[in-house]
């Protein structure tokens, strides 16, 4: 079908635009030299808007028309026909905002974290207060443009989360909020777990060897990707065959750099698992980003924190750091990289403390954009919630409200995915223990490829083709549910503090 | 005026995709993973074919139309008039082939590149030939669309050098040949200069600390570029502010990483040195190859091979390689790393031989697109003038008329830069050590920044304003003379061989 021929010729030139677009990003937080940064930065610019463009063309809206019109859309191919479909979405989503609204915001944005990352340093929340109140506002004239069912929130989860929504939301939170406060409330009862030798001093040559090593162990594919260093870790994809992974190093400790670098893994191996056939499509990357997410935390808690795995990979750490380690038994070491404390930083949370860190930045961003909570009175509502769900209250805004970067960067209705993730994670990996007697042993065995392929086959291999929702009811059986995180968190933790 | 505007729009779209390309090629050539080949070589296909449709497309030949007609062109400024002109050749060389014929050309190119590297491999002139004749059939056709005044090979010179023609190149090769003959038959009579002890053992690490240093030590700009590993070195701009080099490293010697690495200094410090104000204009590059190269063969040759320099830079050499070189006094390193030998390999040739090779080139390329010279008697006819020229015949084609990839990609016209640039450059010395008399204690003494920002003012700074030609008389004061080079060669040379 001719038709069809051009929507995939214009997508594929959308998607070597994005390709070029990804390699200067991926460039730019590895190697690029300081003075290539204003003009990296307009040359960025310009190829992002050329691939919107390309994307809201009246060309693409003529196109999409056409094949989605009930005549043509009957002699499509299920691939085509979810082409059609999912690429008509980000048109749609793409042409609803009015583009001197998506200007003024990408600029208000821009300003935005410059502003933030100043008020972060002073710890001083009044100066980024403003910029925080444009953002809502144009969020808000913005959720108008996409439009909605029940609630406005519901338009920005949709932007990273399709098919999610407020309401959704609010039954898992309503059932794993009491749960996780209780549980960690009996842990938190009991003395606590020795880390203290996960301090020291680790070369960077081991730490990146051991890095590497736990790549290939989840089974990152090198020659299909490489492994750098940059200041915030990220993956990133480049193009079919070229899926890249980056990592930190401390001298001082090596867990987070370590289980970072895994972090990065599964979602790395979610890319280089996506099928061929969706190459240059706009459909070869995750199903959105709590599915992704849910790749990540799978290999870098379910698997890169279990006994079964560590019963294998331990050795290679203590090999790696023998002076610290030698003397550190398997089981004060997994005991150790499980220790569940309140803290005031998120990305520092433990698996039992994760979700309510995002439960409570949900609640509060919903009540900002419902206009239910004044930006002035956010920094009092963030305490009160940390001191509701753990029992402490950061010492400063710096350490509370103004920790993370996704509001100033206008990303609201992100953080859910976080969550999300970490319950996709699960209940995945639950039909996978059932489908896959063996799993426990062959992952104590160092043996993850039947895991691989089973996420490939359920999961990676699909891209964007389906919904979250259908991805996970094909994969799993069934909707979405708390239930297996609860069952999972419960049963690692209380075993682990002997309850 | 608003179509000046217009145009400047224009080249920084053409520029912005030049430099994703760009940054593919070194990415290609650096860290690519080996699976994203295929995706990497669509993308650049694609990119590529997007800024070339830029150049050529209507609106471009508007504007300049518009803007090189009388009344408009009045009102330019000095550097708006050398745009429109320098673009404008660009334009009209570009529009010159009809596009089936330039996609026929890239393909032949790039097939024949392919059945070269197989021919140079078995020694097997005969299966490359039907790809050479292809090609100068090809180039025989172009040549005729491009249009020239004299003789058709000019068409293709000015490919590299614009307003470069046979019949200057016949010149300067009439009065530099006989010279170099004789120079070299006299050096020969004496007895071979020892250079046993630059073969060894050389650590990459070491060999990499070296190249760094040298690169600091010409005025390299690590902070708007850097240093990486490749198989065949190259520098690379990827914008203003980014120009980066190239080198490899072999364990058994180092003199050409280390000369390699600073004949690519020599062409970054060129891109470095470009006016900020030619950003984004395509005249932000060399003013030729020859041009390019003599910025390079400068630094590689005039400075790098001279006592002065190594009188500073030896010492360095002999820390970074205390084992082999301890004992080896300065004038016996210089001796060595000047050493003149007849040899097969141009790109291992000395700076007495190394125009030999291009004349040679020169002359057999002429002879091949003016059907002076059959194909099949290629072979012979380059091993006749080798041995006219050196008194040596290659043992095999692959060390003989098979060594460069030059014609196998359809580059004829591009050897004669390489001598040019030795040419350029010692006449741009030439004059540097008139205006700057205490230039040789300066070199003697590792400082390079009086000349480097005498080369900045003279030649880097105007990107491509002027023609190589005009540069070359604003720089030197009269036209190109190989009288500087012939000077050169036989008083260093006849002070290192004692004559």
């Amino acid at each position: 079908m001719e038709v069809v021929k051009r929507l995939k010729a214009l997508l594929k030139e959308i998607s070597v635009i994005n390709s070029s677009v990804s390699l200067m990003h991926w460039d730019q937080r590895t190697y690029m030299p300081s003075k290539g940064a204003e003009t990296r930065a307009e040359a960025l610019g310009y190829l992002s808007a050329l691939s919107f463009r390309k994307l809201i063309s009246p060309e693409m809206g003529e196109l999409l028309e056409t094949l989605s019109s009930k005549n043509d859309s009957t002699s499509l191919s299920d691939l085509e026909a979810a082409l059609v479909r999912v690429v008509k979405h980000d048109y749609e989503k793409a042409k609803a905002i009015p583009p001197e609204l998506y200007q003024k915001f990408v600029i208000t944005s821009s300003k935005s974290q410059t502003a933030w990352e100043k008020a972060k340093k002073e710890n001083d929340f009044a100066s980024f207060s403003p910029y925080l109140e444009e953002i809502l506002k144009l969020l808000r004239e913005m959720v108008e443009f996409y439009g909605y069912e029940e609630d406005p929130y519901d338009a920005l989860l949709d932007n990273y989360e399709p098919g999610m929504t407020t309401s959704k939301l609010e039954h898992i939170v309503s059932e794993l909020k009491p749960k996780l406060i209780s549980l960690i409330e009996n842990l938190s009862a009991h003395a606590p777990i020795d880390d203290s030798f996960l301090k020291g001093k680790f070369s960077k040559h081991a730490q990146k060897k051991l890095s590497m090593e736990a790549l290939k162990c989840i089974g990152y594919d090198f020659n299909a990707g490489r492994l750098d260093e940059t200041i915030h870790p990220f993956t990133i994809t480049i193009g079919t065959g070229d899926v890249r992974v980056t990592t930190e190093y401390k001298l001082s400790e090596f867990i987070a750099s370590l289980y970072g670098t895994i972090h990065e893994g599964g979602h790395a191996l979610y890319e280089q698992g996506i099928s061929p056939e969706l190459k240059w499509t706009l459909l070869d990357s995750g199903a959105s980003m709590g599915i992704h997410e849910s790749q990540s935390r799978m290999m870098e808690n379910i698997i890169g924190r279990s006994y079964e795995f560590l019963s294998f990979f331990y050795p290679k750490i203590q090999r790696a750091f023998p002076k610290t380690l030698k003397d550190v038994p398997l089981e004060s070491f997994y005991r150790a990289v499980n220790k569940v404390k309140p803290s005031y930083v998120r990305i520092e949370a433990d698996e039992v403390t994760y979700n309510l860190h995002i439960m409570l930045r949900f609640e509060l961003e919903k009540a900002l954009i419902n206009r239910e909570l004044e930006v002035k009175d956010l920094p009092d509502a963030w305490n009160a919630k940390m001191n509701e769900y753990f029992g402490i209250v950061p010492p400063s805004d710096s350490l509370g409200v103004l920790q993370d970067v996704h509001w100033a960067g206008g990303m609201i209705g992100y953080f859910p995915s976080y969550m999300l993730g970490n319950l996709y994670a699960v209940q995945f990996f639950n039909s996978a223990l059932q489908e896959i007697p063996e799993l426990k042993k062959e992952i104590a065995a160092g043996k993850l490829s039947t895991l691989r392929e089973w996420l490939k086959e359920k999961i990676h291999k699909h891209g964007r083709i389906y919904k979250p929702e259908e991805l996970c009811k094909r994969a799993t059986g069934e909707e979405l549910s708390p239930r297996y995180f609860i069952d999972y968190v419960e049963d690692k933790f209380r075993r682990i503090y002997g309850l």
